[in-house]
């Protein structure tokens, strides 16, 4: 009988607290795509704020930022982005980019910490002088907290330096900041400062801080306006979605300063699942809030079975290759949800008598 | 002093109203981009059984339906859209289903009525011998009510004889039904009775029955699977949508049968605007909660310093025209507004006292 | 039995002349991908000289030249054209702009002559104050002589009145040109003059003029840059194309001063025809090379079998529709070419009997 | 002075030889566009037969080929092509399979050989389960001899080896076989068995065998029906097109053979340069017609001086990198020229007395 659910698939699955829901019920709210939404108005304000930046607009999700804000830099046919090779606007976007969009990628080697070496990516920049071959580098994009290289952070020096080259040859910087929060907490490094050497940022309200829907990106006024222009062709204009920027607006105020709780149980379970017979975890490589957890070759589990066995108890992770799996810490996991999920993979790891599903 | 705001710029300004936000707060909530909202599930369902079809998808905007819905159909390069000089998708939609599909679009005249002609539409269609030269007729688009031609309602007889055409040469029918509960009260004829020759309809939820943000795409099984897939890429899955389902499902249940009020109001509107000198207004167009007023030429106001004089009133409207204005009725225009409108208009005709804005 | 071949169906069927044969075997050629092909430069310096533009391109046929003119000009994502419903880019080219380039085409009805009416193109000019929901207005294209309208020729005057729309807007004029000798010696006006107001031209080589193969885009130098870039992305790069440009100066130089007679037949065809009991030919319409025949109804012979009954006399045409036939002529069709097609049609419309293809 | 001219920046510079120009002065042609053309037929049989496919179409370039491949391949919005890193198609081809065709490259690490890793083909296919947010596989690409990869040749066993990936998870298998004649010599294996696996492939005639101008593609007669049609949107239909098939036809039957001799002076000149100070060439990878020079740090000229240099004396190459340079091979190369390229390197890199320029 599962007595509990823990969700970790991912930081995307909280559900809004009764502050967010007090905030929706009572929003002040217009027409946003007629541009009269005062609560949109002021979550975007806010966001630009914090981010640093001149302006900000109110997107569905975390795709549709980085789509935009990808497709607003590269306006022009014939454009191309340098990307790293393992991130998410490269890996779980659909493609967008290239499939809506006629943007060329051209990827670079993310390393193990999420960043790609300067002078690969200085080397994938094309020589104008060959434009009649080449497509035109526009822009280049970097994404802090790296999702796909564990969570880990962009420090804001190598963000400059990036930022430095970007200048240097006439592109743009984007980050894909859909955990930024999250950089910013572990790094103790305030998010404007981590973003400063970025052209636009995509910032999700629904990932770490809990909001039920939505990202905004941020930029200059010109970035913003073409933005909102594009965001309405994809159909991303919502008219009275002042009622989920109330909610964005709570995220933000209440939930920022818990994620340096959900870092720290994120160690606690890294360190305790890398002590079981079994797996392994790269422990040094936890910053944020994702944890890998890789089946250790010999096992006496699968990956897959210990993904179904667990869900048997209410813990729901994502499975990430045949021989790992990935689980994602957020508010709403407690101390006491990390101790059942450690306890659960030890049962399942050692196949000892279980007492929770026992008769 | 303005006393009040009477918004007829559109019915997409509606604010939701007290049983909305209670259901929004109370809403039960997953993340539907995992597939496990059940609130998004309820109303995908109910909206699936109003239209008859059998599966449907809550997207963020009418916009978004539209581009969904041709692009799914016209999924291979080289497809070509027949649909109506002044359809909403050709004018209003920034190209989006060239721009980002890659979609031909091969216009037929719409008559005043809404329809095309059926045998300008047959013309229209490709002939696939000549496929070295020609891109494919793969899709018809319909619009019902029909925006630009004044919210006039196409009869299910119409659209059935459009889906024999389209049947004939293995052409799929998408119905812009952003207003189709309009047509469908104005008509009298269920809304499934109305779509059934359709292979997708678009409906807005968001338009006259008020709810905040919305619209949802039905269709077959296969349709709706693979329009789930180029939402994501879109960027319009969002994760506790469940929000903002909540919110479209009160407005399902209490606003359509107000509808009829709203084309009562509208026809009232139109008759008095009628009467004053300097105005005209088409009455017979005048079907659903639309009024197309002309400011005639000889006026003693242009429409632009009339669109002024009432905002000045509280009148919001839309200027079409350099000499022509639209206004949409919803249920949050009353009565006693209706009154309030004309006597303004009445006033700022005649250039005579203006007892509200005097003194 | 056939005794010869009267080859009607288009003036792109020519053979290549003994002085064109002459000239390719020995042209002067180099790579011209690495641009240094000394015979395309002289076509494209002679081309970029008849047109008064500043400079020209060399490209494999008149469905490229449309299809890189119009991306070139609209190089922006979301970018919309104004063009002829009947144009040949819009019916005949297979809605590449769209399909490869994402531009958004709004027609405007043509007249029967060709022209679009002034007040058309400019109520079709997208108010840049809309762009939210609206693409931009871009470009303007026209096309002289007009295939789809009977090679009907537009005057310099009109195509100037155009001229001053588009730049009063900011938008460019294309002129697709494929046919511009033909309405240059129709109209007794030098090519540049007809197409002074332009900012690009498409014009044929392998069409009335007789090159083997080819068309040439002109215009200003930048946008020659940009439309050699786009040549090669589209992989329209040629390397020794000097073999091909030989062919065209050929043409250019020996074949032009044919066209008057080229329309002469026309003219004559066309009266001999309409003579034709059951057939239908609108004379004033001829005006340059081409002819509509309209088999009328009642006749004794659909067109469809018209066309089967000629071509057993050798005599090969294309089918317009149902019932009209197009046929093109030719500097290798001759006088007596002209009276053989005449008496056969004749004999097929009396049903008469056929001394040729008889016992 | 300069007294001859080395033309050794690509394969693609050779001039047509007399018989070449004979074999155009008296081609039979047609309009190849309505389908005419005799001697693109026997050009088009021919290389079907070579390349053991069922049908074949003549292009103006490879790159044309190329982009016509993936995009039949992938002619479904969402799609997505593995290829090489380093590929011709990703590199020099102005990312027309995005930036026309909306489709999205996934690339995998070459090796120096050419290859890439057959698990690393694996690991790059897209899990069809994850499509909600991945675009699809459809297609891989193969290049053979792989240009940047110093014309190094991949065997028919390597190709099977991917061929049999490809049909396990239904994807096409396209070669870009720009050089495959002299991967064929190279290796002793004819083209069919070479491209056995492959579903189409892109053959460059203006390249070795020393055609002025065209590549073919070959496939299944529907992929082929299907590239005829695309080559039209491409503008890629040329009329007399036979022209440059008679030439193609006579490069076939008199150049394949010389290849050989080509391979073995790139080998005679990789090994002589190797052996002059401050240069160094890898000699065991120049398999074909091409060799990279690196110019060693610490020599007394730079790769970009080295370049003028030589061009000085007539001798024309491609730089590739601040300390690399690239010659290509071919049939109008002489054992002499070879001689004297070395020579010309010797005296540039030994700075010592210049006879040939001298006095």
């Amino acid at each position: 009988m599962v007595t509990k659910t823990v969700d970790l698939r991912s930081d995307t699955v909280t559900k809004p607290t009764e502050t967010m829901r007090a905030a929706m019920a009572a929003a002040e709210v217009d027409d946003d795509v007629l541009g009269n939404d005062p609560t949109a108005f002021r979550l975007e304000s806010e966001m630009a704020k914090i981010t640093g930046k001149e302006a900000a607009l109110f997107v569905p999700s975390g795709t549709m930022g980085n789509l935009i804000s990808v497709l607003v830099h590269c306006d022009i046919r014939g454009s191309e982005v340098i990307l790293g090779h393992n991130s998410h606007i490269h890996i779980y976007e659909n493609g967008g980019i290239s499939t809506l969009g006629g943007v060329h990628p051209r990827t670079v080697r993310n390393n193990k910490d999420g960043t790609m070496d300067l002078d690969s990516i200085e080397a994938a920049i094309r020589d104008p002088r060959g434009e009649l071959v080449y497509p035109t580098t526009r822009l280049i994009c970097l994404e802090n907290s790296h999702a796909n290289c564990g969570g880990r952070c962009l420090t804001a020096e190598y963000t400059d330096r990036v930022g430095e080259i970007a200048k240097e040859h006439g592109l743009k910087l984007h980050i894909d900041g859909a955990r930024i929060f999250n950089a910013s907490v572990a790094l103790g490094v305030p998010v404007d400062r981590l973003v400063q050497a970025a052209d636009s940022v995509s910032v999700c309200l629904s990932k770490g801080i809990g909001a039920p829907v939505g990202s905004v990106i941020v930029g200059s006024k010109s970035f913003i306006t073409k933005a909102r222009r594009l965001r309405k062709t994809l159909g991303g204009g919502m008219r009275q979605v002042g009622i989920l920027c109330a909610a964005a607006l709570v995220a933000l105020h209440e939930n920022v300063a818990k994620l340096e709780t959900d870092h720290k149980r994120a160690k606690i379970l890294a360190e305790g699942l890398n002590q079981i017979n079994g797996l392994r975890v790269d422990i040094d490589t936890v910053e944020t809030n994702i944890v890998y957890i890789h089946v250790v070759e010999g096992s006496n589990i699968s990956a897959e079975k210990l993904l179904k066995n667990l869900e048997e108890h209410g813990i729901l992770m994502m499975q990430e290759s045949s021989s790992s799996i990935r689980i994602v810490l957020h508010h709403q996991i407690s101390a006491s949800d990390v101790q059942y999920t450690l306890s659960c993979f030890q049962r399942a790891l050692t196949g000892g008598h279980d007492e929770n599903n026992g008769n």
